[in-house]
């Protein structure tokens, strides 16, 4: 049997991710897909658009048959620590591949480079440092070690590319597991990571989507050729009921923390590092809104996402002593389940004696640290907007009976 | 020259306050009348409904010539800290008399009391215990305790009521710093503290204008009667611009702080004890206003002031550390000006140089620790409906010239 492991955000889903999703299924000739999705905050430090209920809805419609959580713990993290954190939940589910959507589009790159790595680490983390130190950011740094090395960047993989970076993670976690997973990748078509325009007819980043969403009246209507129906539809409801979540509604919550906190309790909070606390805490007097405050904190020093990642633990109070620090590779505790099609129902009552890890399908009564914090941060996400949430403790996993003419079993 | 004192939250100012000052610049003979006013949080654990300049503003106009804010450390504390910081302050600015609203209206039954007090403290101290071990509230304890000891109540003043007990506090911070201020009180005419109903048609209590306030749409003109007409022309105008103050406004910030911080964050908290912090914490998750809340977490064994108070500490990061213990009676540190007249300016222009405390005329790049917290609970306070409102760090007083057909100069 086998089974399918991407590794998602979902912010909002869209037509990209329904091709990686079909490509992924006729690849790996899945049985099975399994999506490990991040929570209600998301690697670059903001809040999702939608919650996690309402992505993992989509992703079930769109054909996945598993949604398990990607704990806050890695979620909220640097792409090595949350391609960790995802690549090991597969493991443990069972996934026999992975497939990911990079620039590169070949998986050979990824391996060379992972070989030359394991062979000249120390140098090359020598060389890295150099350049950071020099002011290079981190993706630039790594192509100037790997030049210094003497290599010949043909042969490897662009780690100045987000996806490339994130495929690397994957490949590097996998071999570190020493899993059997196998993992393949498929070319990103038509629309860069960050791309904020919408050029082409039918798949635009999500950056470009959300973008549009908060810019125009129209824009779900205007989306409707770049994300799928059942999309479509629910971004018209919840653009309409005002739901749609951004930093912005977040940040009076974030100010009035940064206003009461006390200097030393803001240096507990993870990344609160070099006085940053301090920079943040003196201009959230000034501003009124999240772009104009992060306008303000911004320095060459740190980059848009680095800050932002530290608003979001400012926010939900997250500790130093709550995360796992950037350089442990310690794995999940839990595998959180958010939602299931009757197939991936099936494969888990056959698996369920299996698993390593226990399964939470709901987390009354649980105490994991690593759950708590999850569980904190979703009710954070629910402070805004929450008019119909259910409280987390109600929740149970969604269950979707896949119609037979549902999408990817037509292909 | 007789400067006469009154304590006040002007919660708002209405024609009850305006009668007090009245019968104050009567009785005492003042030229000068000086108020010491609660800041943004006031004495029942409550947000202010209008500003402290806003306040500030009203006084003014009513008659006052110096507003000096009575400190977060004092304000938010039960009678006798609130009664002691607003005294010493009265002494330290130089005040001739204090003139304090009592349910008794006469002074010897305070003084009576005081002198009892004074000499079988002891006996009296474990006869209240006793009975407020037996579940009394505070005051039913006092007038229980008096009765053991064998006085004649008649004499003594009933400390079952609000203003008498507060009064009954004026009275012996007094004494306490032997202070040459002479204390008068003057008889509380047809509204109590505590009435919810407008039964008279020129003075009604406070709460009864709030609840007015909220409660219908034209409350503001219906409430003309009540109140001078400036104070009405100021609730008309911030009704229309939705920026009266309410509990509510806060609670979303007060639910945030009670999820994201740990029970070991929130047990730093003043007055979070015998483990309230986690009922709080507990019953946050459930509640979307701040009644049904406060309704969820009220026992038998506190009372709503006491649990108002505890909100008010936590929505402010207001720790233990931070406030004086009930217990001791240290003194204020600092005169912070609110507001003067023509008159009140002559007068400190004259006093500046003999005031023994720093006279704070603005906040900014002054460190003295209880008025930082006076700085964050207004920026607390600030954080809702704050369209225009200036930043703490930018205020002056405010200066009033008087018109000479002002109200309080034609008496």
């Amino acid at each position: 049997m086998n089974i399918a492991g991407v590794v998602v955000e979902y912010n909002p889903l869209h037509n990209g991710h329904l091709y990686h999703l079909q490509k992924t299924k006729n690849q790996t000739h899945a049985d099975l897909l399994v999506a490990v999705m991040s929570g209600p905050f998301l690697q670059r430090g903001e809040p999702a658009l939608l919650s996690k209920w309402d992505r993992t809805r989509l992703a079930l419609q769109a054909g996945v048959d598993l949604v398990i959580e990607l704990p806050y713990q890695y979620a909220t993290q640097k792409a090595e620590v949350f391609a960790w954190g995802a690549v090991a939940l597969l493991h443990e589910i069972g996934a026999t591949h992975l497939c990911f959507g990079s620039e590169a589009g070949t998986i050979a790159p990824f391996l060379n480079t992972l070989e030359i790595l394991s062979e000249h680490q120390e140098d090359y983390n020598h060389w890295l440092k150099t350049y950071l130190a020099d002011g290079n950011s981190y993706p630039k740094a790594t192509a100037l070690a790997f030049n210094t090395l003497g290599f010949n960047m043909e042969s490897l993989v662009d780690l100045s590319q987000p996806n490339n970076i994130l495929g690397f993670h994957y490949v590097e976690a996998v071999q570190r597991l020493q899993s059997s997973i196998k993992v393949e990748t498929i070319q990103r078509i038509k629309a860069g990571y960050h791309d904020v325009e919408i050029a082409d007819q039918q798949i635009a980043s999500a950056t470009a989507i959300r973008q549009a969403l908060f810019q125009t009246e129209k824009a779900p209507t205007q989306l409707e050729g770049l994300t799928p129906p059942f999309t479509s539809r629910m971004l018209t409801t919840l653009k309409l009921q005002g739901r749609l979540r951004h930093w912005n509604d977040y940040y009076p919550y974030l100010k009035y923390r940064l206003l009461t906190d006390t200097r030393v309790q803001l240096q507990t909070i993870y990344e609160a590092e070099e006085g940053l606390e301090n920079r943040l805490k003196q201009k959230a007097q000034d501003h009124e809104n999240f772009h104009t405050f992060m306008s303000a904190i911004k320095t060459k020093r740190y980059t848009w996402t680095r800050l932002q990642r530290l608003c979001t633990h400012i926010l939900t109070g997250t500790t130093k002593k709550d995360m796992l620090s950037g350089q442990t590779r310690e794995r999940p505790k839990y595998i959180r389940l958010l939602g299931m099609s009757d197939t991936g129902q099936i494969y888990l009552n056959q698996q369920k004696k299996k698993l390593k890890l226990p399964l939470i399908t709901h987390v009354s009564g649980t105490s994991i640290p690593g759950l708590a914090l999850d569980i904190k941060a979703q009710e954070c996400y629910q402070l805004v907007h929450n008019a119909s949430d259910v409280h987390e403790y109600q929740r149970t996993p969604i269950r979707y009976d896949r119609p037979s003419d549902t999408f990817l079993n037509n292909n």
